[in-house]
């Protein structure tokens, strides 16, 4: 990247001209496509958007043992910090264009370990056409460190924002909620299920989100207010009110659940807080629902209503029944 | 930040917002002149280049232990993983915008030092005139890791680059060398100074680097290749001389010292390969050197010749009587 010459791998020698290569060996070639990397070799890259279009920027870090496991694979690592910078994006209707990445490594890390993350890079940025552009490189004494800056592309002053949300709009969600908790429950062994293919399902779920990338450019010029789901749904609701000051009621009972979700019989709140969903959660208009249930088959995105939006302040949670439910925790604790 | 919803400081409950409260009013305040930011309420910032420019982009990280000290304080931290990529910028003579920020903060991260953090990043944002876009904050088990993706602009296609020196230039280097690496001798008492004052201004040159954020743009135009001085001045000047396909002859006894390093009776070559200078390294024409001169004085930065550019390959270093000197190592080993 553009800084890796500053820090590698391993440090027997001043002269760390061999680890220069065999980083730029296993990482320039990410970033062969995009003019303005300088096949990573200066100190910084240049970029400039498309005529009558913004820049939108995101930077998300996950730290081992936190935001993935010890456990889980380097190439899966390596799309889930770029994914969940990407589910930002488009979340904000943004194509993403690029991005910067900083690799803090612990001492142990082994070359096969890089190559197997670059080559999680290089499928993702083949799958949602994107391009490395620089970054660094360093050691840490601590877990391995991943922090991706992603650069995407709206039509100037198009950007879809936390604010828009409007009362009388309806909220929908893409995708299905609570597959990355339950993944992460099987992983930790808090919970079994006898199906492997659901097993499997819910494992990749919290391994390898799906960030909408197709559907949130789309959604542009449609979706009033747009956040992306991370924190947990409720979480993201809420900050979705506050951010466009109305209240949002959301019904419980028409939360999207996977098949694999729905057998694990776990408790609907829970899986409404359990974040790392990586789904879109906006508004927009009653007059769009036909326009918006053609995009999600377009796109090939489950798009659902979940609740609507008044004025007022706040989130309320509804049950099946249409009772209120008290809600103390909206969030996924890392 | 952008992203400080998704996690937090303390996470004793699900409902981390007294926390996000805490951050923003600490951090939104450094975002507040740049409308792109949304005041760090959204997924996600937006940025377009004046017309006519390009964007510069750098993105380096410092780890507690590996790029600074714990004993460090917060601000000048904070100004440290800045200014070095201030400096990515300087070199590459992009005018600095913004950045984005990212934090990985150990669980025993104190409210004073985020405070006294944010409170360093205030004061390079006024001398530099830059602003927070955006960014993340995580907990990490590990170091205090900081991540920062420095934006700059130069005019469309005028970013210097590494790649540009020509057989014939003149190398130049802008201020000392060596200060940083001595300052971290002393930080680590593995050298003593009898004076306080020179005490103080090399452990002052490792804690808080000078990035030539102002004599950086006006090389545009003047500078053929130009490097950011951070991995040692020989190891820079070795990726000068391959970046541009041309040999560099490098005068040792023209590396200019501050007085300090002078009287540390520092080994020159060890001075030379120390690192952490956050100087710009460049070539240009001998037709140049007197408006380089008048550069460095109306910039107040110090511009001294140490060497030339010639046909070939590598870098050769000479000693004061012009005898080639046997470099065995050319960088720092953090």
């Amino acid at each position: 990247m553009t800084s890796l010459p500053k820090d590698s791998l391993t440090k027997k020698t001043g002269d760390r001209a061999g680890e220069f290569s065999i980083i730029r060996k296993i990482f320039a070639p990410l970033a062969k496509d995009a003019p303005g990397a300088f096949g990573l070799t200066d100190d910084a890259a240049s970029l400039s958007p498309r005529s009558g279009h913004d820049l939108v920027l995101t930077k998300d870090t996950l730290v081992e043992g936190v935001h993935f496991l010890s456990s889980d694979p380097a190439d899966l690592v390596a799309r889930k910090v770029l994914r969940v910078n990407l589910s930002d994006l488009a979340a904000k209707g943004a194509t993403p264009i690029g991005y910067l990445l900083s690799c803090a490594w612990p001492a142990e890390t082994t070359i096969d370990f890089i190559k197997s993350f670059a080559s999680g890079l290089a499928a993702d940025q083949s799958e949602f056409g994107l391009t490395l552009l620089g970054g660094d490189t360093v050691r840490t004494p601590g877990p391995l460190t991943l922090s991706v800056t992603a650069i995407g592309e709206v039509p100037t002053g198009q950007m879809l924002r936390r604010s828009g949300a409007q009362t009388g709009d309806d909220l929908y969600v893409t995708g299905t909620i609570g597959d990355a908790f339950l993944g992460l429950e099987i992983l930790q062994d808090r919970l079994s299920m006898d199906s492997g293919e659901m097993r499997t399902a819910l494992v990749a779920g919290y391994q390898v989100p799906s960030p909408r990338v197709s559907l949130g450019p789309a959604l542009r010029g449609i979706a009033h207010g747009s956040i992306d789901v991370s924190d947990g749904l409720l979480a993201d609701a809420r900050h979705l009110a506050e951010a466009s000051g109305v209240k949002v009621d959301l019904d419980l009972k028409a939360v999207p659940l996977s098949t694999a979700a729905r057998a694990s019989g776990a408790d609907l709140l829970r899986l409404a807080s359990g974040g790392d969903d990586y789904e879109i959660l906006f508004t927009a208009s009653a007059d769009d629902a036909e326009t918006i249930a053609e995009l999600g088959l377009k796109h090939g995105v489950a798009v659902h209503r979940i609740g609507r939006v008044q004025a007022g302040e706040g989130l309320s949670v509804f049950d099946e029944r249409g009772n209120p439910v008290d809600v103390t925790i909206y969030g996924y604790e890392h």
